[in-house]
């Protein structure tokens, strides 16, 4: 069922116009005015207030961009978008049996939000079916189901949302899903997909959360790209593991998969802010093709049988070391109880001497004190100062080239899930998921952190 | 004064061989065995315990390489090291009047530490004298003072400690120095260059602090690279600003100057783990000349009056955001009486809604607290999102595109020095030392990242 013109968000001259050519929501339409052409798919108007005479056509590059029409301009209709179609939780589109089964799970954020034209902010409001409303060309790489799950802000997503994602994935995967995406905000992205990870062992088919830097509704959004690959990757590819699919650089020639545990969010704006660390992305996706980069790769098995770990134990802080850190903040976690701390101490792995009969009385005390490094890239090696070797004694595990959020969210899994403090400590130095590599090649570095 | 023979560290083989040869540390020398040439400068040997048999030579290069002599090796001294001077505290050394004066000063680190051969540990153990001893070639480039202003790890750095260097380098200035080094260890190097800039106003010659990412006993060691670099840098570069000089890459071929409050530690081992963010460094130094990249640039002005404000208030912390952060640890500083809390919230600056009401009551208790984002790379942006929108209103101060360590670094130092919390709040938005920019190229994401 498409959507009907009625229902477009269009009026007056616009609506005007597109009624006389016959065009639809979905419809490839042609405008040209002033000597101008301008191809593309028909946009449902999802701005409230704002110029009503402004049309929104999505370009083949994926971009959407409004066009301000005239009296004088000319609007035909080129051809009819076919593969949009309007679902919700309960219904049931008309399959095309050529194109894989992939759920669409909406969380929140800025892929599924949109901009109050009253205050200027940007709130979360769109529902999975207005995703797929507003990127109609979703249909043409998947038989997609569509269905919002929660709506917050990413800052807001707790360990127990992390919990519900992971058991509706569970869900969908029993339901037949080849393939499960799930919309997100960007900010703690990284953080629950390292979540889902742990909590989705043993995966028979690829789970990719996708997250967009712009707002769905404005222009240079890159929601919908995002949204296409990640459709489209967890349909096909060849995996079976949680990734995240983003923006491989500014434009929009191609995205990356990263691995769901290697993943960080590292620049506040830019549309490739996500980056794999220590590590290469797995695949890279283009309109031509899914390329593979990495090795090993988990791959995709129907028939393997999915084993649900969904729990977290919420009693595990991150406390960064820093010149004059007060040490009675680990006693603060002590004495509240906590059973785990991530500290993100500097360099190879050090903490200021100052610390350390706190943290004897945090270990005595039954506490997993893991560590990681704020440097963000590198390998944690607490064998070559005195320092480190004094910790590493104490008890102090190390957290090999994890990465700070993956080591906090594995300890909160890992108590959830392991029975004594000595198995958690003994798991949070070995790969459960890929999370740590035993040798990094001195190239990733650069690699890791060049935008291409 | 030249290191004699007999202090040089070397016996048996190796001091037969010196002697027959009539070499002194600091001359260059050349060795031919088993149809193999090295020659290179002799270094003091400062191992203890391992083969006695083995000499070291410094190499054109910069590396100190170890060779081991057998009875047939040929020992022949080349040329005198003529330039190599020995200088403590009290010493005034013959001055060569074409080079500029530079003051040394060590505080400890890697640069400044040797490896216990019994336990495998590396301690903080070498003065400035024996930095000043390994690198001989440091005569040829300034006439070096060399001074021990502390021995410690950096993670054990206190904010104290950034007093004592400030008027340490104060004293430097006013006794006629051209330029200053700091030896310091790198895990919080970038601290320390923040706080100098900031304690250092109005600075007429330069102040460059340089770290070493290998112990300098070890062959593979940057420390004889990095000081040689940093003492031709601030005894003749046009600028006269706080600066961290590392090397620019995994070779020798050139170091960068940072910009002391734009720098961080970025990779835990790598010799090129210093990186620019959200700006370039501002020179290049290679064995060449010295390359200005980035404008403007605070020029070198003898006459110039050097500002002291040494002091920094203790009572600010850094709080990281993370899914199921536990609100009570805001009250907690509160609580303690803190002054300041620098948040590393997520993306553009955001914090989960649970923490609001801690951080009002931090608020209304006169606290100042600042956002930063753990994306590391990237501007603050609290206009975009309504959670953004909600802070601002409660009086969270927008940290810009400044790096955390410096807005750690810059509250703690206006709280020491500004009369008001008003008059604080409005200096942490501003730039006093060059540690905001107000526009960031796009281009300077990847630049900064990459590391060349």
């Amino acid at each position: 069922m498409r959507l009907s013109l009625n229902d477009s968000g269009y009026s007056g001259l616009v609506l005007e116009k597109l009624s006389g050519a016959g065009a639809k929501v979905g419809d490839t339409i042609r405008i040209q005015q002033e000597g101008k052409e301008y191809t593309g798919i028909l946009m449902p108007r999802v701005q409230i207030g704002g110029d009503p005479d402004h049309i929104v056509i999505k370009l083949s590059t994926g971009y959407n961009v409004g066009v301000r029409l005239s009296a004088k301009s000319e609007l035909e209709r080129v051809r009819a978008g076919g593969k949009a179609r309007r679902t919700d939780e309960r219904d049931t589109p008309t399959p095309d049996s050529n194109l894989p089964s992939v759920a669409i799970l909406s969380t929140g954020g800025t892929i599924a939000s949109k901009v109050d034209y009253r205050t200027g902010a940007v709130n979360p409001a769109l529902t999975a079916q207005d995703l797929y409303d507003t990127v109609p060309e979703l249909g043409n790489h998947a038989n997609v189901r569509a269905r919002v799950l929660m709506s917050v802000f990413s800052e807001d997503i707790q360990t127990t949302d992390w919990t519900k994602m992971a058991r509706a994935v569970a869900k969908e995967i029993k339901s037949g899903a080849d393939g499960v995406v799930i919309a997100h905000g960007t900010d703690t992205l990284g953080f629950t997909s390292a979540a889902l990870s742990f909590a989705l062992q043993n995966l028979p088919v690829p789970v990719a959360l996708v997250g967009s830097q712009r707002s769905s509704d404005r222009p240079s959004s890159d929601a919908a790209i995002n949204l296409i690959y990640a459709t489209e990757f967890v349909g096909r590819a060849d995996v079976a593991e949680v990734m995240l699919v983003m923006h491989g650089e500014t434009d929009d020639s191609f995205a990356y998969a990263h691995r769901g545990t290697r993943v960080r969010k590292n620049h506040t704006s830019r549309r490739d802010a996500f980056q794999s660390i220590n590590s290469y992305p797995i695949f890279k996706i283009e309109s031509t093709g899914i390329t593979e980069i990495a090795e090993p790769i988990h791959r995709r098995d129907p028939e393997r049988k999915l084993k649900l770990k969904p729990k977290f134990d919420e009693r595990v802080a991150i406390v960064r070391t820093y010149p004059g850190l007060n040490p009675s903040i680990i006693d603060y976690y002590t004495d509240c109880g906590y059973r785990g701390v991530v500290l993100e101490g500097t360099g190879l792995g050090h903490a200021p001497k100052a610390i350390q009969p706190s943290l004897k009385r945090a270990l005595d005390a039954g506490m997993v004190v893991a560590m990681t490094s704020q440097c963000i890239s590198g390998r944690i090696d607490m064998n070559v100062y005195r320092t480190g070797v004094e910790l590493l004694e104490m008890g102090v595990v190390p957290c090999e080239d994890m990465l700070t959020e993956t080591a906090f969210v594995k300890l909160m899994w890992l108590l959830a899930n392991k029975k004594s403090e000595e198995e958690v400590k003994k798991s949070m130095t070995e790969s459960v998921v890929g999370e740590i590599e035993m040798r990094t090649e001195m190239a990733q570095y650069r690699a890791s952190l060049e935008a291409e």
